[in-house]
């Protein structure tokens, strides 16, 4: 199928175009009779079909040459499925479990088949629905960590890393797409923006304070300059996948050498919307019990991050950067860099934070969690403290010391009332 | 020639191999027979001839598969002088006239033809002189803050840099030499490092002292993470070259996407050791005039960066960073934004300075300001002093908060005696 032109699949060409191939066939059988085939695709970029039979099930992820959301006015390279690919396969290395299995890619088509997760639904649809998920913190902090470090310098040779980032320069259109919405976008009155009515006096406040304008541009900067590690790159609850005990990762289109803190930060912002969106999706009884536990996750997750950094750090420091012949082996302790190296992720995991928890209220792509309160006077009230945290976050990420003391602001926002 | 395998040049096959190649021979003439052929090259990696006529001079530089220092022991590729050339027509774009003109390159033999700079000679042979330079600071300040912001994100379109950047990622060998030889190797007994009899209880400190190692290795991820913009990667006194009155900047092969400071750290670095080194180049009478005139040149590089970056932020920020949409369009001004870049700038630089007065020292690559001082317990005293403001840059580097701060404090470390 490789060598033939790029031509979007549809619910009636699918079985034609991949019914020969043996990698799908090994899932779904070879009888496309018996094959079950739905669109299902709900994100805003991809074609995403499922294919089903007594033989097994199949995702069939086709990226298409404009974003999904808009249209084709707004046109985007297929080759964001190349990088897809590329990331799934470093994620699968670094954190062997935490994603899909590949089953087979056509880089032509932009055609990733994979892995159906089954029963697993979108962890967004789980934490407006009000339902616990066992050792998401677990999993998501050792996801994020392991990739922050395998990814980095600190752990890979630096010829493959430098290769690596070269390549993924190439993903500029997702980076882009990043640049324009979540970091500017947010902070003028941009062509794609909308909020909820009654929002315009936050805003005001977030547009005229140029001090915070300032940080979010020097997050920005960071964004595109610091080529850290590979990031997943839209780490939001929508690219997350749980049952009542596992967690999956999908989705790393967006994939770029950026931040270490930066997958985290987004992780933790969608967290933090989920939680002060609550109170437009439960009555107080079970609000409060299911806020606390969505604070608790983000505690977790940031303390396993840490553990689990710590870990690598000290049996996998394989890089070139802080190599034990300057500490270890002159009889040094590196505790001291290390632990400015997590201040230092952690800071910029905050302001990321802040940044996201701002432009998924004021830009072009929403979130689900504010958006399902059909109550627009309740939902701006509740965006009003969501806007309101992401200010102080942006403002003070070098000043907020840890996770807990980020949940305690948490929990004085919730208590405000903005308008 | 450019499908010949590559051959170094020798004096005897210079011009049989130059002679046809019409953009030299518009400088020095296609008649051979005149050529007057010399071999100059006192750097580290290269071959470099001066060829003169009655109808000019050139400058043959070619680089060796190897380094020229060490030998044929550490191989390093050719594709250095592809890098070397793609940075000079940057350089020549940016800040026209700062840099030799180009009058030819052979990819494939590693060759540069450049303007002879004629008459004027190495500036660090000038510093040991003791010889005053008029416009010094004025031209490479400018010369900094021109490449630093049009080379950024400031100032690119995105797109762009990020295609560039991907293209230096290949310029690793390079970059591998500055990651080990400056970051890292002066602070442990690395095999090729060397230091003068007499500094052993100096380096004790610097060695054991874990913060500061750890500022380093901060400042070795962001040469190897933060690709700001194109830096010359070795702008010391060797690699500019002046008259009385002109200034012009050459051998830029370790160009290399990273800090906005680190050009302009480096350069101050090889003037503070300039600085220390006075003493054992010249007696009293005229030693604190020079040593003054050299601090000045220190304050007004910085100046004269500050002045000139902020025109270009003001006037040319064409790129995604602090768009004025989000800034003057709004009745906002965007200075505090960009007195915090220079802060950020500076406060690279200052690190940058300082692990390059250690290394300059105690790795491989020493500086004729200290080496060509015969009395080794004079050399240890001046270096002494060097190192440890050295080490006062790396741990108090965002205490530092200008220039002028760093020149008094240079003059307390002048005042010391370690030894």
């Amino acid at each position: 199928m490789s060598s033939e032109k790029y031509e979007p699949l549809t619910i009636e060409t699918l079985a034609a175009r991949l019914g020969s191939v043996d990698a799908i066939c090994k899932v779904v059988g070879d009888d496309t009779s018996k094959w079950k085939i739905d669109e299902v695709g709900d994100g805003n970029l991809n074609l995403v079909y499922t294919v089903s039979s007594e033989s097994g099930n199949i995702i069939i992820k086709q990226a298409l040459p404009y974003v999904r959301l808009v249209g084709d006015s707004w046109p985007l390279p297929l080759s964001r499925s190349f990088f897809e690919h590329e990331v799934l396969v470093r994620q699968a290395k670094r954190d062997p479990g935490s994603v899909p299995v590949i089953y087979y890619f056509d880089k032509e088509q932009a055609i990733i088949a994979m892995e159906m997760l089954l029963p697993h639904i979108i962890l967004r649809k789980k934490l407006i629905a009000g339902e616990y998920i066992n050792g998401l913190a677990q999993r998501l902090g050792e996801f994020c960590a392991r990739n922050a470090f395998r990814g980095s310098d600190l752990s890979l040779q630096t010829a493959d890393k430098k290769s690596d980032t070269a390549m993924f320069q190439g993903n500029l259109a997702l980076m882009a797409i990043t640049e324009n919405l979540v970091f500017t976008e947010p902070y003028f009155e941009a062509e794609m923006n909308h909020h909820t009515e009654g929002l315009d006096p936050i805003v005001k406040i977030l547009r005229s304070d140029v001090k915070m304008k300032s940080e979010a541009q020097k997050m920005l900067m960071k964004f595109t300059s610091n080529t850290e590690t590979l990031c997943h790159g839209d780490l939001h609850s929508g690219s997350v996948m749980c049952t009542d005990n596992e967690t999956k990762v999908i989705d790393p289109e967006f994939g770029f050498y950026g931040p270490m803190g930066f997958d985290i930060g987004m992780l933790i912002s969608n967290y933090l919307m989920a939680y002060f969106s609550q109170p437009g999706h439960r009555d107080s009884e079970k609000l409060s019990e299911y806020q606390n536990w969505i604070l608790k996750v983000i505690e977790e997750t940031f303390e396993t991050f840490q553990q689990e950094f710590k870990k690598l750090w000290n049996f996998e420091r394989t890089g070139i950067l802080f190599p034990s012949s300057m500490f270890e082996d002159q009889g040094d302790s590196s505790d001291f860099a290390l632990n400015e190296m997590l201040e230092y992720i952690w800071q910029d995991a905050v302001a990321v934070c802040g940044i996201e928890m701002h432009r998924r209220v004021l830009s072009l792509a929403h979130n689900a969690d504010f958006e399902e309160i059909n109550d627009t006077k309740k939902r701006s009230q509740l965006e009003a403290r969501n806007l309101m945290m992401g200010r102080e976050l942006i403002l003070n990420n070098k000043s907020i010391k840890n996770a807990s003391e980020l949940t305690s602001l948490a929990k004085k926002f919730n208590s405000e009332n903005y308008l």
